[in-house]
């Protein structure tokens, strides 16, 4: 079996580091022909060192860098990024990045048909229809990190598209799954960052709060596995052991459960249509406690439909939608408002922002800024 | 499209009746070639006439025939069985049959190469090493149609035989579930008939109230899809919403919910690879209320490994195991011995009868026999 080769953007991040401890588990199988960092240099040579890789890029222009061992090329700034991505022969790219760094590398691998395999949903949400159809053109492939779009793709596997009715995303309900409408305008930033199940960033952990991420996932599954946003529900499970359920035309419904690990998820997209073993431990069914499905309260998180209904609207209205939602969660985190306005300030910024459509990626970064100074100004608070 | 011919053994019982109204809904499908009963004549008649059948056939030689329409061959006994299922072009042939009056057709059908979806375990429980030999010479496919089994046969499509860890069969448990060992001393046949949630006959009721019936599930898994049973686990999962699962190496586990409805596996084996619309009412999640999984308490239900042990030993062990267990769970109905004592007999009579390997089909009547014997003469009842 010849070795899988890796490129991974962002691997000193969370999900890039847990993708090089699934490839310290099976030499045999991958090699890693490219990492990236933003700014975390060292770590980053340490990694090279380990994993024997010549090709580097620290993404950060302004970052301090060490001195690196003979023998690598150091790259820098977002050229470098898409060189890493598209140029050292990766088969399949990793792109676990923060914030709007992995719009133009994973570009360029799609354009020059990697497989790519996207941590972060941000893309796929703002610029969806675009990635698609470049990776239908170069024959890209578009694989899931999130725990739950893997649980799709896994259930997928092997089944007929139209053969599909309905799939089931589920969600843990964040911290406030059980707070009365009334407390939630006394929240606090504190309270909204204990997620229950999954050990998250920051911005994230309020998105889960708001559920917010998980329409956000809608979209992002949507344009994963082309099945309309009005065919995508979404289901709160408490206990984030089934990571999401595929109803097909039969009435039949397949799930795919396991531990809360991402190395799960990452393993399956670099090592499919293989699995590798031993990569989490075995689900113990006798001590699972019980298994709690029921309906999301869309009066109390109103962000969850109104992101599916910009993700049916589609054009620039996912770049609208993420735009307010970053800045209306700087506020809350900054205490500047409650929790119930996050999604005031987001819904009223999807009102305001008048709808264009996306005919270019380029222009997303300019629709996310007016979704973040149209909420900014809703609030009444100049834009920085 | 061309229409998928099918075959029914048994076509006036429980499945059979199914069976055709899996039909019924899509007659652009299906066609229906040949239906035989055990003695039901009159039944036989009316669903010939349904679905303009020409080839019949009624299994029992002593059963009495009403005139027959026109245009139509009947064909009488374990010939006539045979002809059904292997020579009236059906692509697919359900063996629905009840003791073992399938077992010649069977046989026929597989060597003929045809894809049999089996509705009574018994037949690869007692003969699957011969018949899973057979299909292989023949190409014939040998499909499932219990639900936990037609589930694992779902969680496995489009996935690598070398990429499974362990089939996860599911058990209601039974009505005995919670009852304590020194209750079970006391159980009548009629507590033992109330299955807390399907619908079936008295001898596999009562033995899913021993869990004899998931240890002969597991038995039929090891032969479906070569898996050793040792990789095959019970769990006990009383609201029968998870039909079964399957672990892969990776730690990821697929599971097919469904609502307890034998139309569904019966459409799946019917229509595979494809799926059939609208066939069972979609799981409403939000109502389901909670599920729970335990182990199964092997004590009070020592048929469990009693049945998975002889599936390891081979042999003649399973028709030794079914024999004992059809005398044992007569007794137990006519109210001749207590419900643990079934475990006893059928434990004795492994014990007892000597261990040959089983080199012919039709050896398996006389081991099924010689098991029968073995726990009327430990229960001192002389056979009939």
């Amino acid at each position: 079996m010849s070795k899988t080769k890796v490129a991974i953007l962002g691997s000193t991040g969370s999900v890039g580091t847990q993708t090089l401890d699934v490839i310290r588990t099976a030499p045999d199988r991958y090699e890693v022909v490219g990492l990236a960092c933003g700014s975390d240099a060292e770590s980053l040579f340490a990694q090279a060192a380990e994993f024997n890789v010549r090709t580097l890029c620290v993404g950060d222009q302004q970052a301090d860098i060490p001195p690196s061992s003979n023998g690598t090329t150091l790259l820098r700034g977002s050229e470098g990024l898409c060189e890493v991505a598209a140029a050292t022969g990766a088969d399949v790219v990793m792109v676990a990045t923060v914030g709007d760094a992995g719009f133009a590398p994973t570009v360029a691998a799609v354009k020059n048909g990697k497989s790519v395999a996207l941590a972060s949903k941000e893309m796929l949400v703002m610029g969806g229809a675009l990635i698609m159809e470049l990776a239908r053109s170069s024959g890209a492939k578009v694989l899931p990190v999130d725990s739950e779009h893997s649980a799709l793709w896994q259930c997928l596997r092997g089944e007929n598209q139209s053969d599909i009715s309905r799939l089931i995303l589920t969600a843990s309900g964040g911290p406030f799954r059980e707070t009365p409408a009334e407390s939630l305008e006394s929240v606090t930033p504190r309270d909204a960052l204990k997620h229950p199940t999954w050990n998250m960033g920051a911005k994230i952990t309020i998105d889960c709060s708001t559920l917010m991420n998980k329409g956000l996932e809608v979209i992002e599954a949507h344009w994963l596995f082309d099945i309309p946003c009005e065919s995508i529900d979404v289901l709160i499970h408490q206990e984030s052991v089934v990571h999401s359920m595929v109803e097909f035309v039969d009435g039949s419904v397949k799930a795919q459960l396991g531990s809360q690990d991402m190395r799960l998820p990452i393993s399956y997209a670099l090592s499919y249509p293989d699995r590798q073993s031993s990569i989490t431990n075995r689900l113990d069914f006798a001590n699972l406690g019980n298994l709690h499905f029921s309906e999301p309260d869309h009066e109390r998180f109103p962000l969850l439909n109104a992101a599916i209904e910009a993700g049916r609207q589609g054009g620039n209205a996912p770049a609208v939608l993420c735009g307010a939602d970053d800045a209306a969660v700087d506020l809350f985190l900054a205490g500047r408002i409650t929790f119930p306005t996050i999604a005031d300030l987001v819904l009223g910024a999807l009102d305001e922002v008048e709808h264009e459509d996306l005919d270019d990626l380029e222009a997303v970064p300019r629709f996310h800024r007016a979704g973040f100074d149209a909420a900014m100004n809703l609030a009444k608070i100049p834009s920085a």
